[in-house]
């Protein structure tokens, strides 16, 4: 139970979910984002700067996005010493044990997964923490969450993952999450339990997706 | 004839196009191009997700990019709730009218015309009013007309249409009507009759350079 | 030496870099880096429209995003009037003359290397003024210096550059122009000639890996 003001409002100062956990959250989602990064371009055989680039807009794309949309600048990513040092420590373990990564096909989805889910439920609670209505807030959450994977396949001049017909469900775990996360907020302030069972619920959606084929539906063809 | 104060100038609170009446031509703007990216999407068999993230980036992009750059953030497309139903509302009717949607190649060029008019008013006018130079205001005007299809191309891994060079006019006639709103703004406020004329302009003139084949010169070549 | 306050710390009013010399270093960017972009579309038959975008982009692009990210809206290219008249030069120059753009391969390269060196110094300096860290400024001057670069060539549907793994050193000296920068900024400010120095130093190193075909090393492979 937060604590509210004399007029049983929450005071201004306090966001949804707590600073220092929302901060934890935030660079775990970097992390796991980064190392993606960092594998795709080491199998693609980048030299150091790109694999360096990759796991730093993979990484943080998703992140200075959303602050660059909420107007909240210089984006933290470049605030918090902390979150640059993130993709280093990422390209370093990517160089160091690259044959490990070749064969780490599936921790590397299921890093991705957790970073989908960690990164949606703390874009949407930062957008809904700004003053942003809930349909914004879904959207920056689910942005938060896909944004730098989609930047980073630009870059890569892949198809970008989230429009691949024939791709497992990806964007609309993350946007379920986001949702979520705007439900609980509206009632109460968002903590530590909720916002890890939220994630740990959409890494699971992710991986089902993934394991079972689970497909977004298409527009109707005329047969 | 707009109201001055004491001193003869315009009052700070007003903005050279009434506030409802910009408000009006942008979302008809965002629903025209959002109905033009659902449609790329249907036709590439892009899924739910990917007609939605089409339409929201066709529809919303340029408007955004204009407000990032502009300092209004967060941008109005995710302060006024309207804007960000408008994308979910054309991709309900492609998923259900898809068919249709595969007939009106002719219809989506127009509508793509009436967005390419509309914006590039509304674009230059937002940026004037934010105190920018003629200059500037134009391309700002020009970008938020062109860019949601940038992005939309970008990411569709097409060749921009921007840059085509087979293509028929299709910055320069929004580049042209940037400037028709600079000069019209710059003499006095702009009113409903002139802003829709000057979009009306805009509308023909890309019609007609369609129609007629109308090409941007190129580069003299060796020969 | 500069001035300082009474209690020995600089104005705040006093940026590193004289603003003056700054903003000649940048216009001075913008020009070789318009020239690069415009050259590029010329040589791919790009039409006005599409030289002018690529101009613009690769010109402006690096400073607008580096002006975005450090929350310095409008940026400085739509506020002062002489930034988007480079552009417009560089076009008229390479429509005028391209038969002597398609001989003049090793001049683009020469500046597109000296707006490499002007642009990382510029734009670490600007971070460092603006208050960030010395990891976030190295990162900012990195991303001012190659920015336009990936922008045009992501337009371009090109690789970007700086990922080509057989292509010569591009933002490894970028990178390391910006931490001199940083370096010389922490124990003064920077002036004129130390400015021109690490530009130059950049440059050199540069024109170096492009002649001796120095390469960034890559992820150890098995086998």
């Amino acid at each position: 139970m937060e604590p509210v003001d004399a007029e049983g409002r929450r005071p201004v100062t306090l966001t949804g979910l707590e600073p220092e956990l929302e901060r934890a959250l935030d660079l775990a989602g970097v992390l796991v984002f980064a190392l993606s990064g960092a594998s795709l371009a080491a199998r693609r055989h980048f030299d150091l700067v790109g694999i360096l680039v990759l796991a730093t807009v993979t990484g943080l794309g998703g992140g200075i996005l959303r602050d660059t949309l909420l107007g909240q600048l210089p984006p933290v990513a470049l605030r918090d010493q902390l979150y640059l040092a993130v993709p280093l420590v990422a390209t370093a373990f990517v160089l160091v044990a690259h044959h490990l990564v070749e064969r780490m096909h599936r921790p590397v989805l299921a890093f991705d997964a957790a970073g989908l889910g960690l990164f949606c439920v703390v874009g949407s609670a930062k957008a809904l923490d700004a003053g942003l209505g809930v349909l914004p807030s879904v959207l920056l959450g689910t942005m938060t969450a896909v944004g730098g994977g989609v930047i980073r396949d630009v870059l890569a001049r892949e198809v970008p993952t989230v429009f691949k017909a024939d791709s497992a469900l990806y964007a609309i775990p993350a946007t379920l999450g986001a949702a979520a996360t705007a439900a609980v907020w509206s009632q109460d302030a968002l903590d530590a339990p909720q916002a890890g069972a939220i994630a740990a619920a959409v890494l699971v959606v992710r991986l089902l997706a993934i394991r079972r084929g689970w497909r977004a539906p298409t527009a109707k063809r005329r047969g």
